[in-house]
């Protein structure tokens, strides 16, 4: 694996499974294997599961964490090229890319989605700065259109609590205050076009995914439809895509609630977390024991200390 | 042990006192007892002793410390149940905490009080959250209401450096320019009155302590009486707990001096820091051959060790 | 070694150098020396390079990095002597500097000058209080006057590159929108001194350094003749020293060019970073192959490994 930013980096996700099986059931097997090795994560953005979560692995591994909220701890970042830098930006991106690079075996890097400009947030910008001039494997702690460590997780999740060969997932848009990036959303699609599941996608009129990722998948703007013999239904909140970055709905009547749950195959509730309680998903709901959005956090362990294992593995 | 958060939480200190003593003498004697474990030190306030000393501690034990400054590193908690969470705080504490929880197998919370609702501040809300969700051991690392840490720390420091089986230990408010919290107070009185110490409380009147650590302990409102044949003076601020988070007093005429320090049987001073020189305590007091103010610090490694050892050999 | 904060500390720059390169041959040497050490790395202002290049360097070395970004994560510091601390500074660097040296082997401090008094920048006044008062080594991570990890790892790749025994390096002065330290410049000019090298500054009227500095170094006002027959170009903006923290010129006539470059000896370039791209040098030069950006920033992890290794070595 040269990087890890997309399901399209996975050559064979059965196998990444089966990994990520292994490395669940033996957490220590390879305590030695990041001997010497520096794993570089670097925030721009904040982070609570990525951060515990992936330091607990390179510890598991024996790799040496450090951690950098970079436009805190370091110089505030200047992204645009060719530009004249005489204002408040003190480094340019491929500069601090390049020197992480020199002193990092592994980058990961968190880079939400700005909303000033589509197509740039669309080209992940700065992770591919980063791909470009560290010089060694990247991997997406959540860029700004994928959040792929969280979708494997979520996988991982769902092979676990499946009874059904090939399940019925919803992935359902929920309401939120603020206006949040389409990556989960994404990427968790993305990651279940390629699994054995059923996918229905469920959101209001104006929030349809970017057509690279919901090509081919079933849309369905009914919720209460959508959620009929479902067997998991992942909620989330993103902003529109086509007009982009804007929150076109702020109603709670896309909250996941009891009542829409019982319309369910008995579904198991997923969020990737944080998740504003009683906004995106009822207390009940997700309290309940067939809430499962812990499960999905501990799972975080799993799939970055799997991902962290592969590199590592290739490095030897 | 099961959480460390208060005396109440030490079933024999006479046993955690000798254990320390041994922690002290060996500080290397158990560098593979927390191999695969990993403590969470999740901070809502400032540190620098109890950061540096436990993250000591902890790779003195082989202990895998990641530290999280929660609202900044992380996102914003909301701490209400049962809210619709359509404001700036992103996550709820439940859902933190058990996240939290299913990364670390110790969790150590700094939660300080925040002078809006006395019950609450005296339920050690945060704390009790954690408690109650995280599923782990919790290690206070000062609550609302306590300090345990710094308490064990200042009784080990006694423990040393008494002359007498019984020393006269006197407890003096001292003046300060902003609130601050009851919690230093209030455990050093709750160590003190299970400690083999003659304890006496010299403080304005209106700076009462609550009566569940007050009780049964000399209150003796004349500072320079109160001072008189003392062996330990232990200076610390707290705002009012009767006229909840108020400074009722801040002219300097307790602020402790050689003039009143004189006053007693040689004593040393102490102070858990940090400490507002020349407001709490002149120069030459805390610059003294009899300051033990640096002793105690060093002491905090010890405390959090002993803690810390105490926990993981429960877990083999 | 006892301290390490200017070319001073260095008893024989020969022998400090061959360490250097047998670090750089086999940096996991030496991956027990630190065992049971503790480094502090205190930063009361930002750092990239440093902050990763130590970190690395203390896991090399067995020897456990802890990270304080002291005024947040900590308590605001005052720094005056004496004081009542009745404003809204909660401790003494004395008191500070003594705590975190009873937890830590080795201290590094980041501390930049402030441009209130040049006596007291030029003092090293918050360094210099760690070293009274730390009772441990102290290691500058940059000081108000000098950047001696810096110069030691510039020194390291002058001697990689250099292609004659005594090669013509040239410190030149750049044009930058804020107003900077001299301590870049001042430590680089104290270091190649010593160095065998063939050294001449540049800056316009106004800029000239610290006389304890620059005696004995020649200064050359016209960049054009200061760039003929340079083997190496190292290009630094700071502040006026005389005209205390002012910026005198802000015209990019000044900027490195690849015009400019053409007049040397097809002279290397380098830079501490970070930088200012197309203020303090022109795109085409820093990325050009005889850009030597990159190689100074890998070389920051050798010397301050070994620092820390020398430093060790002397505790055993």
């Amino acid at each position: 694996m040269n990087h890890f930013t997309s399901i399209k980096d996975v050559p064979n996700l059965q196998n990444l499974l089966q990994s990520a099986f292994e490395v669940k059931r033996s957490p220590f097997a390879d305590t030695n294997l990041g001997f010497g090795r520096t794993l570089g994560l670097i925030f721009f953005n904040p982070s609570l599961r990525t951060r515990l979560s992936t330091q607990k692995a390179a510890q598991n591994l024996g790799l040496n964490a450090i951690v950098l909220n970079i436009n805190e701890d370091g110089w505030k970042i200047e992204t645009e090229d060719g530009v004249i830098m005489d204002g408040d930006k003190a480094e340019h991106i491929k500069d601090a890319a390049a020197v992480i690079g020199g002193y990092c075996d592994i980058i990961g890097i968190r880079s939400f989605a700005t909303f000033k400009d589509r197509a740039k947030d669309y080209q992940d910008f700065v992770q591919s700065q980063f791909q470009k001039y560290a010089g060694v494997p990247i991997v997406s702690l959540e860029s700004a259109t994928r959040h792929p460590l969280q979708s494997f997780a979520d996988l991982i999740t769902i092979e676990e609590h499946k009874t059904t060969a090939k399940p019925k997932v919803v992935l359902t848009w929920a309401p939120h205050p603020k206006a949040l990036p389409q990556a989960v959303a994404n990427s968790f699609t993305e990651w279940m076009k390629v699994a054995d599941v059923d996918l229905t996608i469920t959101h209001p009129k104006g929030y349809e995914l970017a057509s690279e990722f919901s090509d081919g998948v079933k849309v369905e703007y009914d919720q209460t439809k959508a959620f009929e013999g479902a067997d998991f239904v992942y909620a989330k909140n993103w902003s529109s895509y086509s007009d982009y970055g804007k929150v076109l709905h702020k109603e709670l009547d896309w909250t996941v609630s009891a009542d829409k749950m019982a319309l369910t195959n008995n579904a198991k509730f997923m969020h990737c977390l944080p998740v504003r309680r009683n906004v995106v998903v009822a207390d009940d709901v997700i309290d309940s024991a067939n809430s499962l959005v812990l499960e999905q956090a501990k799972n975080r362990v799993v799939s970055v200390q799997t991902v962290l294992k592969g590199m590592l593995e290739g490095m030897i």
